[in-house]
């Protein structure tokens, strides 16, 4: 089969990789039906995050099951499942807390732009949906792999609650399903941060109530003005620069909550500072393990539509193109057909 | 009258200051019945934290109301009053959220290792006994202004449940008040990193199951090693060095909590190491106000004896030697009796 390959910066290939089997009993392999680039492909894309030889890429994805390892229990050929980029036992004391992207045997599933994919730990990773999905329900189901299910981590972490006054840094595509995962807790006051038009656009879609087009400082600013003075109830931080960090932990009221699920990159907190802050914060990688049976209800009882985040949609083979759209900002989310 | 001024590293004096007197309407007068050292005293005193000219010390305080300003409602002359560190309104938003620490209009009371006290914003600040205490029940009282509330805050902030496990980083007086809060809050296992055979002591009958006498990484192995591998749910980080705050991250479990109430001095943490550490943090200046009713009336009931921490006991004539015993560790915490 061929897949995507990242060779170094901006250098993503499509070429021949080996097509995955069972290796342990405990697999499964997957016919991927959709598969997208993610907001941390392009730290390695932009050469950010150094890449030591050529990897294979890609670790959102849904599909059809193929085959299964002889101890795989709970899923079975033909079914349409999804699963979260870290594959979890779901059974060890972390997991079973609900921090499954943190199991004890977690395994980062990484090679998912390709049209057949190898799930370790498939009885504790993968979630069947109820049957076969329509087609275009297929991109609200794939964002549940990693975008939409970071997104509500973020919402979660930060303690958004009914009545909340919540802000979001960041308007890509995590940023916006932070701003739906907002609103479906409750959120009465949604106010997201973002400069770009189409943006906005879904954001208020979403569930956003205010705009803040300010950068740094300025932007903590007009966050303060908007909330009394004090600054959000529930901020979440999108991005995982430090700046943003900053912004997140500034535009928090004191004794306000923190949801960060922007990979850091760069970023150091000052303790004192942090301190006298007095905001909760929590984040990490997202435990989508943990919300995937709840998301895949709302997403099938058409109660969400977080697939609109998929502005641009490239046949798999063209993967090259459409790392370079969402590196150059042309698209928000590029979701790739096999 | 005379109090305690520092001048510089370990030079703290006993001379004559101003007596104060009511300046706004809402400020009481109080005649301190006790004060002591905090462990945070010590950080000036040792020359940690340059202090810029003669500095008036002392911020823990109990005592008998002398003359309020004509604004104040809640309390009179004659009351036996406890007061948090922080004074404030208890009425503007982050007050009425619990964070009184951070209240909008907080004044730092740190004028408190004197006879008497001027207390600002006396009716959000001053919570008064219900009569007047007998002799032994002052130091309990005492440690409620500040050091017992902020071992509580540290177990609350770490989600101290009942049947949770925590670790104490710490075994100054306000790491042992977490030992005895998070007993309080229900803890079935506590443990704490001491290596001093008092601490220990008062440790155990504060509440600790469990001593850990490793440093720095191996601390962290031993506390892995007592929870089945995976960490403490609680960690009550009580010292606010970078050494102590990276001990308690890496002693939590995954999706635990880290409650840290030492002041951080240096302290950098890297962005990154937190997001995959999976922890929640929260922290800051203790909301002591939010606790004092609770605290007051668990102190009233004899349930809990807070006011062990104090192995020593001084005129206030001899402050200076109250912040040497400190220092050389010669002493938990030293009570002073003007």
């Amino acid at each position: 089969m061929r897949g995507a390959v990242l060779y170094g910066p901006r250098d993503v290939r499509f070429e021949e990789r080996e097509t995955p089997k069972v290796i342990k009993p405990t697999d499964a392999i997957i016919r991927i039906s959709a598969t997208c680039v993610c907001g941390s492909d392009l730290w390695p894309y932009r050469g950010i995050q150094p890449v030591a030889q050529p990897t294979p890429m890609g670790h959102e994805y849904c599909g059809i099951v193929e085959e299964v390892g002889s101890a795989v229990k709970s899923v079975k050929p033909g079914q349409f499942v999804i699963g979260s980029f870290f594959a979890s036992d779901n059974t060890c004391p972390i997991c079973q807390i609900g921090y499954q992207s943190s199991c004890q045997h977690a395994e980062f599933v990484g090679t998912a732009q390709a049209p057949v994919l190898r799930v370790p730990l498939a009885d504790g990773t993968l979630v069947p949906t109820p049957e076969a999905p329509s087609q275009d329900l297929i991109p609200n189901l794939l964002t549940l792999s990693d975008v939409m299910g970071t997104g509500w981590f973020a919402a979660d972490a930060a303690n958004v609650k009914p009545g909340s006054t919540a802000a979001v840094v960041g308007d890509g595509a995590v940023g916006l399903l932070a701003v739906l995962s907002a609103k479906q807790m409750g959120a009465e006051r949604i106010i997201v941060m973002s400069r770009h038009e189409s943006r906005q656009k879904l954001a208020r879609e979403f569930g956003a109530t205010d705009i803040v087009t300010e950068r740094g400082d300025e932007s903590v600013e007009r966050i303060k003005q908007l909330t009394n003075g004090i600054g959000a109830d529930s901020v979440l931080e999108c991005v995982g620069t430090q700046q943003s960090m900053m912004q997140a932990i500034q535009s928090t009221r004191r004794g306000g909550y923190v949801g960060y699920v922007g990979v850091p990159h760069g970023v150091e907190l000052n303790g004192e500072q942090l301190f006298f802050a007095h905001v909760h914060l929590h984040g990490g990688p997202a435990p989508v393990r943990r919300y995937l049976p709840e998301l895949i209800k709302l997403v099938w009882d058409r109660k969400i539509n977080p697939g609109k985040v998929f502005d641009m949609t490239l046949p798999l083979d063209q993967v090259a193109q459409a790392y370079r759209a969402m590196d150059e900002r042309r698209a928000i989310k590029t979701l790739l057909r096999p």
